[in-house]
């Protein structure tokens, strides 16, 4: 058993209790004490300082394509249609295993730098991606996104991948890993497709994760090809029956939230990459008020361009207070909730993740408050959301296992994952 | 003579380039090369080895009040009358000099380690931030703001410590400290009291700093009050005829906009404090289009709740993108002018300041690039606007002086400051 000590605990229970010198004690994966740092810590082999850090939740991200991380910087400022066709689709296209191994390390070392200890993934490579988790000691979300553009013969090879995919690695790496199944997009999938993979989905008894009425073009799009907009086509097609997640919801009207939360279909919310690529501003506050699960995500890293989830937190407590001209609205707390506990939730894993609670996953991490901008010593949640930054982080711990202490990557080499990176790069056509 | 060799040389010039295996070379606080790193390095007498950094100008913030650091965290998430009246005017209204001279000394700290050189301040107790910026190495463009909310003879008294503060700090500390006079708003000082701000201000020779037009409630009371809104108010007292910087200009119009380029007047736009304090989103697309200088700022710490000006440059980038349904507005490019060149021409010294140019002030900064979040190795004013965070910032140059030199602090004891603010912080009455 070990235990670190003499923290700021910030627990993000359902309480939201803040523990001055307070401890965490953990045994191999699991967290077995929270509260005041005991006199007696004989029971502990290892007893871990942490005077002068806050020790906290690790964040869940719940929504990327992290092999996308080779793009980053390659094409910013363009409208979506020439930046996607003219920019990413041709790069991608010639992405191999390789090119996604590379994307996926270095966007592993951003996370585990920026304290996030989980990640949602929808990408192609899949396998690659999941051996990058393993071997990294993160915990993440993972799934095959397939898109519908192609012949019958090559959906149904996607189809049977994302499967083979879903049941290989469902519950591997220590149960680090859990999979999902994924049609990419309701534009960008059929409704006859969508329907087979839902299929495999209860099948295999896995959630969805599915894009979702990111941009207004896309929201007219879809009433053009089916008639409804996108919440009634997926609820008519049965997607909201089974549990899923889908990503941005940016685009929706006072009854699609009222479907969403009767579903309790869980939200990504990405507002770096929907204001960077012109998307707009979701109705997160709405949203809330009605009980849906929102939760925090980064999008790739060519639409935002880091993995870094300390900046979606404090840009989702202050945009929707901004853009409604309301102060009071996703407070400080709600928004570290959406990056925690929400979160959790949001990924099918409440009762394991989230929060700093006995029998939950030792899933946390450390930031430095022997700095200026954390003081005075006030609010730590309002530190956390409102001046904190992701390089604060000290420590990230997953399951149990340090994967950075003191700024050290444990599991990582970041050199190599840089050069290789920009090796991979260099060999494709741009 | 020093140089810095080997960097990826960020130079913000009116040519926008960026010089690969790069030098900047300085003689006391005067930059004298600005290139390719030399073969010949033995006219230098000290050479820095600039090896994986980004090497670019200083960052300099155009609006800000840092005695109010002491307020970090003090108060959140509340209706901004309520924020005003029951929480910050009690506590700023026990401010002693001592208060005012560590809120101002963990600002400087924190605007030291995220690569602000040059900052605006406008607060009371002013030869206290003066001395606190001349004993830390910054550069600051300070001014005593002005509120009218009191009898006469206070009026006038306070007046006369704002122009003989203008005087007595202009060009001091080897003239890294400029002055301004300031009225503080067109809500807080009388049409009368303006002008007598304003005639010193010629007299003294020194521009004006004012917010203006920061919510619609202040648009709404001035034209209840005055029968025009902020921006003819202040053009009909005759102000816009003297050099001036406003803060905010949240609320305009397009004729509005047509009056501040028609007389050059400058604006500090803090986007992180407008959305927090849910005043808006200014008009900025439209502002640049008309060729009005806008700059970036972060406002106090009160309501942002840091002094790292990295946050506002990202945001400044993709905010506006997003309100408008946009991806082509602010590119990367401007956002970091806005940070940079317009911000030397907002505090009115864009011959000496904002980028790195031969005969220019050596203020610039260093970034540690070997992080994987800079990679690929891509397009270097994507990566410092889109994915670089301010405590990447590695080296802190003013004036020819490092501030900050691979991390430490050179002229600032920050747990001192740290320890001064917790004591001074505890013995305000809450």
């Amino acid at each position: 058993m070990k235990i670190i000590t003499n923290a700021t605990v910030i627990t993000v229970n359902e309480q939201n209790e803040v523990i001055y010198n307070g401890a965490v004690g953990f045994d191999g994966g699991k967290i077995t004490y929270v509260g005041k740092t005991p006199d007696d810590l004989s029971a502990y082999s290892e007893v871990i300082d942490g005077t002068n850090k806050y020790l906290m939740p690790g964040l869940i991200n719940t929504h990327g394509h992290v092999g996308m991380s080779l793009l980053r910087g390659f094409a910013d400022d363009l409208p979506l249609k020439q930046w996607l066709e003219e920019k990413m689709w041709p790069m991608e296209g010639q992405f191999t295993a390789e090119h996604v191994k590379w994307g996926t390390a270095i966007s592993i070392i951003e996370m585990i730098r920026t304290g996030t200890t989980t990640f949602v993934d929808m990408y192609d490579h899949m396998d690659t991606v999941a051996q990058e988790v393993e071997a990294s000691g993160m915990r993440g979300v993972l799934c095959r996104g397939v898109i519908g553009f192609c012949s019958e013969e090559e959906r149904q090879q996607k189809l049977q991948e994302a499967a083979s995919f879903a049941v290989r690695w469902n519950g591997a790496a220590n149960g680090r890993i859990h999979t999902m199944m994924s049609p990419h997009a309701p534009y960008t999938c059929s409704p006859e497709y969508i329907q087979q993979i839902l299929e495999k989905a209860i099948e295999l008894n896995v959630p969805l994760h599915i894009h979702m009425s990111e941009s207004k073009a896309e929201v007219a799009q879809n009433e053009q090809d089916y008639g409804v907009r996108p919440v009634a086509h997926l609820e008519n097609l049965g997607v909201f029956n089974h549990p899923t997640l889908v990503a941005h919801a940016v685009h929706l009207t006072d009854e699609e939230i009222d479907t969403l939360a009767k579903y309790d279909v869980k939200v990504a919310h990405n507002p770096i990459s929907n204001l960077k690529l012109a998307s707009g501003v979701a109705r997160v506050p709405e949203m809330l008020a009605k009980g849906v699960c929102v939760s925090l995500a980064t999008d790739s890293s060519a639409s935002n361009n880091n993995l870094n989830l300390f900046e979606e937190l404090k840009l989702a407590a202050i945009l929707h207070k901004g853009v409604s001209f309301d102060p009071e609205v996703v407070p400080a707390e709600e928004a570290l909730r959406m990056a925690t506990r929400y979160a959790a939730d949001a990924v099918f894993q409440k009762d394991s993740l989230g929060s700093l609670e006995e029998g939950k996953k030792a899933d946390m991490i450390m930031l430095n408050a022997a700095q200026a901008h954390y003081h005075p010593a006030n609010d730590p949640i309002s530190h956390v959301v409102y001046a904190a930054n992701g390089y604060d982080v000290t420590d990230t711990i997953v399951d149990g296992q340090f994967l950075m202490k003191d700024k050290e990557l444990i599991t990582m080499d970041e050199q190599k994952a840089i050069d290789e990176v920009n090796r991979v790069f260099a060999s494709l056509n741009q």
